[in-house]
């Protein structure tokens, strides 16, 4: 097992009518801004539940800042943050996913840095100038990113196209109410593109090398086994409560940190799908899934030892010639994709072999020459994992 | 899945060489008393470590309190509240295993308590009356108890034999430092007890009844099959490090809250556990390896669907009817501790049927006359139990 250092402060308020516990969990006279998304929020009545526990609790300044988009820009956000000191806010409260809660973490520390420090060195430093922040918590109405129980964002400049993460011990959520009634309402997409998410992440922290970290691998594979068991109905059966709870804490646990401590971890699927959001416009998850099973059998070497770990734990596969397995394994990841609907293929978003330069011509853009593991999946070797992925 | 609120806010620096980040995590300018137990912290070194890191950091004021007990009794910790006062102490630092951490939790609740206030009701009233602690931090030298990093302890009245536990959310620690190579030492008697210990936490609260709870239920089943993989080793090599790091730390996740949030809990080997360490004298651990098979045979119709679980996912166990599915995983129980030479029998310790009316006496004494997860394990039962450890 590697060393680690791991804190986690974030309660979490999990279940039906969890939203209730807000009165307790806002501090009693703080000056509140909800901020939100697109409008489902509202529409489905999650923004009510919210105003009217804090009503119960008696908080008295109570304002709101909506348009958040699905990857936060610096703009948008920096409106909220004028609002915040216009308005003298003390406490923000996330109403939404991943987006919503990255963009509230980003607020919270634009807020708080002193006179003449300019918010864009959040991103450009990677939040190592983020000394303090405002407290804030969420309500988390879609699983998939983990970001209410982590302290990382990712944050768009609208201008530029730059998309940057950020991290600081100051941007945990105080708390997160997890309450799965709230996801009823979800498109199926969504839902299939959460599934997705969570499983790569949970991937990204085990499907490297061996570490000894027997914890950590037991902890992977049952999330990952969940994620298999629970994915079809969780897409397919909306208001199935317990699927959904399911879902929900194992999306959360899947990002905060825990499986990830004491081991290597990889983030290369992730460092390439990117490129395919930012030139294609395809959604973050469907990403993943496209350049997920392309690594696997491009990497298949260098994860040996975990592919086979993988297939006989994840996918009860025990039977014949390590590679059989293996292949077995990718073939069942991506199946289990397929059958959620998302795509594994980028022909499925009408792109060939034309698309690969330019793709690695953007990796290369951004220094992403040395990915991986062991920081050794050069430009040569996200090529191959592109044409893999074709 | 039930409904929770889960928190844990406690830092672990985990790994070899870890103790050196005590320099960065005690506060600067702190007035620090260093809290430990019979000496075995001294003379292995670890409290000279600890020395050195609290030197390099530019501590001051560095005092210590020696001789807290196994089982820490409110006399020997109210002379550690007075050496607090009298120092005007603000950080306290435990080095030992979950005794000398249970004693500094109740230390760093008294020493803030209001004036007027009597400590012993921390413990009448289960720390009710605990609004703010000391901070404190701890240096595990013992693996078993999980106190580390939760916000319980234990605490023995010497004077009468009142054993009553307190938990409050002031008493986690702020970090704990898990060096696996400060267990090298230990005597293999308490490194086995210390599997068994975890091992129980672990079954009470995954033993119980179906709840839809799947990740819980994977984390439990991870950290049951990790502590079987390597309860050998773990006890007969002493120096081995990926061993003894997967145990510190699979110990640790086994009563930090996470498993248990969600899920229903028993807790009934542990109550009459208690009452053979009062009555006979029998380490904690060692209670446990003998109630712990009797509440699994006798309480095989409530528990049935998780022990046909537990047989299948913790001890492959496939073959048979369900009911000799369930013998088999209590035989593979008992004979992994036994493995480890903790005895699962009452006989074990020259106890025959003559000692169960005195126990169970003191059962109904402390009022333990509705146990389990469904409150229903009443004397009658728990007879039973004791009947069945013979």
């Amino acid at each position: 097992m590697q060393n680690f250092d791991y804190q986690n402060p974030t309660r979490i308020l999990f279940g039906q009518g969890s939203i209730a516990k807000l009165a307790k969990a806002v501090p009693a006279n703080a000056r509140v801004l909800l901020l939100y998304g697109g409008g489902s929020a509202l529409r489905n009545g999650t923004l009510d539940e919210v105003k009217a526990a804090l009503a119960t609790a008696g908080i008295g300044h109570v304002s709101e800042f909506s348009g958040i988009e699905p990857n936060p820009t610096f703009e948008t956000l920096m409106r909220a943050v004028q609002q915040v000191k216009a308005e003298q806010i003390d406490f923000l409260l996330a109403v939404g996913g991943g987006s919503v809660i990255d963009g509230t973490k980003f607020v919270a520390a634009a807020a708080a840095l002193p006179e003449g420090e300019d918010p864009w060195n959040i991103l450009l430093t990677g939040g190592r100038v983020v000394k303090s922040a405002l407290p804030f918590g969420s309500v988390l109405t879609l699983p998939a990113t983990g970001s209410e129980m982590n302290n990382g964002g990712v944050i768009t400049k609208a201008a530029t196209h730059d998309k940057l993460p950020f991290s600081s011990r100051c941007t945990y959520p105080q708390f997160s109410v997890l309450d799965p009634t709230k996801t009823f309402t979800l498109p199926k997409r969504q839902v299939a593109n959460g599934v997705v998410d969570a499983f790569v992440h949970i991937t990204e922290q085990y499907l490297t090398y061996p570490a000894n970290a027997r914890v950590q691998d037991r902890f992977a594979e049952g999330l990952l086994r969940t994620l298999v068991e629970i994915g079809q109905d969780a897409v397919n059966k909306p208001e199935d409560y317990d699927t959904r709870a399911n879902l929900m804490w194992t999306a959360t646990l899947a990002l905060n940190g825990l499986i990830g401590a004491g081991v290597p971890q990889d983030w290369a699927t992730h460092m390439i799908g990117h490129e395919l959001t930012a030139l294609h416009g395809i959604d973050h998850a469907r990403t993943l899934a496209v350049v997920l099973p392309a690594v696997m059998q491009v990497r298949r070497e260098e994860k040996r030892a975990k592919l086979l770990q993988y297939a006989e734990r994840v996918w009860d596969i025990r039977d014949g010639s390590e590679d059989a397995r293996i292949d077995q394994a990718i073939e069942r990841t991506r199946a289990f994709f397929e059958s959620l609907e998302v795509p594994t293929r980028l022909s499925a978003y009408q792109l060939d072999a034309t698309a690969i330069d330019p793709l690695v011509a953007q990796l290369e853009k951004h220094g992403m020459v040395k990915l991986g593991e062991k920081q050794d999946i050069n430009l040569e070797t996200s090529r191959h994992i592109l044409q893999a992925a074709l």
